[in-house]
């Protein structure tokens, strides 16, 4: 009962490409994948929150996963998102999601219907019934889905078997290190990941067993060498990395009239396009590309930080 | 350009029966429209917040639209909610709809994915743009899409002739007072509805088309007279009217350990299952349904208000 | 145990104005309240959230109270807010108001320090006991102080005596609905008044002793007129002058760049200057007054309704 | 322009005791104080939210600074918060202060009003204007005053002289880590304080000053090891004293149904009971102190632990 070693460091979720049409842009993403892994990550998230999850289809996110499968190789673990409303719709997607080839699931909260700690319990119980063996990561968004995880439960859930692992990404730096620590005092059942790339150096020294940062698609060897220097113990490169990565991170922020997913995830491709690895920056319906002085801005950040 | 007469009134968001075994409660399902429609009803919604959406997968949503038209039979007009993610989705939930027979679509906000006004109105334009003369509703609830559609863009949407309506569940009534008097400047394009059962009385003399009350489900007869003396002109009616509703809706609040679609559309179950209209009060996994004491307290206030 | 009649009506929460260099501008005072009950209300509100009450400090609190008593001179209640932290604090502001002749006091919930409904009925209990006699309202104001009042613990606080009306500006239209109705099961002991000043026709229809509308600074004898139509049952008149009224109450969204306070009582602030009650739209610090072009569209709204 | 070396390492907030007739417990004050200098921190923070700020009267506030004055005897640096609505009242408590000695002032961003930005940034200009020489913090808890303060803005502020410090307690390790690095960039301007006892580990990594940690009162002495390991760089100990104080932490979480304040204060208060450096547990109206098996469940953490 001790965490699958498969799901340790650095694990991008993965930004998806569209060409102008709003199909898979399947070039590009070969190009993102292996950009990845020649950088030395040690697993691939797709289909989560900025991999376009809640913008595509089903028999989009059948494509994606389809690719990503056949792309991948085998070179590292496929974890895929399987974010849907509540228990039936998600428990459908995470069976396409098996039969395609996943590694592992990653599932939220039920959300849009309003519910609390129980119905969140109750729902990762049916989760688990219906998928197996296949790891259950549980992804923790309450930005998105508006509920909190309780680091309780979700080491409960560790202990019985239920998850595997747990992404975090709900900014609560104190409930994440109750939970490492907690996981730790069972035995550690639970594979711990953080989602915020900006303080995974923190995450890493609260006992995290890796990360998935986004900036990593633009990024992935600082936060490999950031993993490194943490497993041996030596903080002050982690924090040295982690410093040099928040330069890039102004991507984020040096854009103007953009919120949440058309200045985060538009960041991501807008730079990705810059570099050669995208075709296109172009966002997924109702979201717009960027355009103009937010794209000089970026490549001017890519430039200061010598990414072009 | 003013509002299709077709979606005013008492239009009820239908409550979904279950078997015990999840499945939908086909004959249950018949009574309680039937019940309705004999109850003076102008219209019903399938598949709202309230119609297990979240929870129903396609194929069940596809069941029970199917099932709802031939049961509504053209005695009124069925309007189905299309409820899903972002655009994409929401896009292919709608074209489903629409081949089922459905006579107008009701859409929220995209949700998930963060963003803002512009994503919002685009989305709109893009779910008009795909389902074509088919009459689309916007559906307010920020409550579970976090978003709060602004009045000035739906009534612009409206007189634009993307929107055919909204149906207000944002709980905001300066917003909706608002959105009736600038609809009444532009020529009445959007028929606009309010969701909030309990003050039904002020959202009519605030100028609204009518009402998608939840707890006419269990008493619509009450709902439809208040509509008619509205029309009237008739408020001491009207109030009186929502004072007797309000009564019986104590059934969200004689309960307790539950929150959310647990309490709310736990007690509309549990109300017509003890009326003999559902044959159980099984709820969606992963809610529970409710048992024991809370199933007294709903009986009491049945009991205390004629309805047993 | 029926509510006090002289806390009823049209009472509107009393704008503060001040001298350039933000002293109490003792003139323009003078001038706005003799408008306000030439206007006919039936009560005025110092130091409420719109009368910058925590702004001032005692002293300057001390000040508006004196002033106001003295230019009221009787003819009408005087309802003073005594908006502090917590308990002791809110006793020390009360104790002040009345030995400067307040008629009644308005208090919220705690605020700052976490808390829940134990603490905030444990405080209005609090200050009853050290305000004795005279009459004590609670604010509901969560928009400010992030706590929801419940009704059945205002009706329960009511009917023991502990409360004598409740000011309501929670938005919240349903709660304020069963607060009313609860009220007049148990014999009416609150004067239950609305602080919406944009649906005050719809809280009068819900059972509203009165109303606490901001805009009335602005119009008052809109404000009269809809109170008496509501009386007189004729709910035609008082949705007409809700519409005309709600007309002028665009002075606060066709400003740009300004949010909350500044904007809010910034927009009657100028009003009020633009029509010679006030002699500048000081702000207290760290506002600043609007200028240049956000002052010509006030303008242009107060000349389009007939004010200037 | 460096960050003022007093204000350096670890700078508990001060619980402050009461009688059970609710007078401030001066020799209990006597104790806790002597025994946290004992421990070696580097400075007190007095009249923090932790300290009974907002439920004191201006009176009791002076009494608190005066006794804290006089018992600390110039042994480390006293930290005062000057906690208040708006910009003159605030003004009014920091001169107060002043003048009874206060080495610091720490200031929120204004609340109860609202506001933005723009009003933040002003008011602490005021401020500084106001107190001259007297270093300034800026105290971000957003929990309590429902602002957050832009780290752009804290940095510039303490780039230009106005800001001395900043003591985060706004839960946001991204937002932290962005201001310490700014800060750094900017000739480290700003002495930055975290107020986050369980996840002072990841603050020093990114490079904090210093920390505040309620939970200091109840166990100095491991705050302050962590803290002379981590200018050492030996972040095993680091982590290693982290976890064991995480264990004390879980006072906070054992207890059942309290909320906020009386949980969290609450449980400070008791614990430093049952150790015999209070003589009571009492809480300041409206709250309620801890009582039976509440008691019992922090009696055992604290036996657990080594501390009782």
């Amino acid at each position: 009962m001790s965490a699958d070693k498969r799901f340790r460091g650095v694990i991008p979720p993965v930004v998806t490409p569209d060409t102008p049409d709003h199909e898979l842009d399947v070039p590009s993403f070969e190009r993102l994948i292996n950009y990845m892994i020649g950088g030395g990550v040690d697993g691939l998230f797709f289909l989560g929150s900025s991999g376009e999850v809640v913008f595509s289809t089903d028999e989009r996110r059948d494509q994606i996963v389809r690719e990503a499968v056949r792309i991948v190789a085998g070179r590292v673990p496929v974890l895929v998102g399987i974010i849907d409303t509540e228990t039936e719709r998600v428990i459908e997607q995470g069976k396409r999601a098996i039969a395609l080839g996943a590694d592992a699931l990653v599932a939220t909260a039920p959300f849009y219907a309003l519910g609390g700690p129980v119905e969140a319990e109750e729902h990762f119980r049916c989760l688990h019934e219906a998928f197996g063996d296949v790891p259950l990561f549980a992804y923790d968004i309450p930005v998105c889905v508006h509920t909190k995880l309780g680091w309780k439960m979700l080491a409960k859930l560790g202990a019985e078997g239920v998850l595997a692992g747990v992404k975090d990404s709900s900014g609560d730096d104190v409930s994440f290190r109750y939970l490492c620590q907690e996981n730790e005092k069972l035995g550690h059942p639970l594979s711990v990941l953080t989602g915020h790339e900006i303080v995974v150096d923190g995450a890493y020294l609260s006992g995290a067993d890796g990360s998935v940062p986004g900036l990593a698609n633009v990024e992935p060897k600082g936060y490999v060498r950031m993993w490194k220097a943490a497993q041996e113990g030596d903080w002050t490169t982690v924090k040295a990395e982690q410093d040099r990565l928040n330069e890039i991170s102004h991507i984020f922020d040096v854009t103007k009239g953009l919120v949440g997913y058309a200045g985060g995830v538009g960041a991501f491709k807008t730079a990705l396009w810059l570099m050669g690895i995208f075709d296109s920056n172009t966002m997924p319906r109702p979201v717009k590309a960027m355009e103009g002085e937010n794209v000089e801005a970026i490549k001017k950040v890519l430039e200061d930080n010598g990414l072009l």
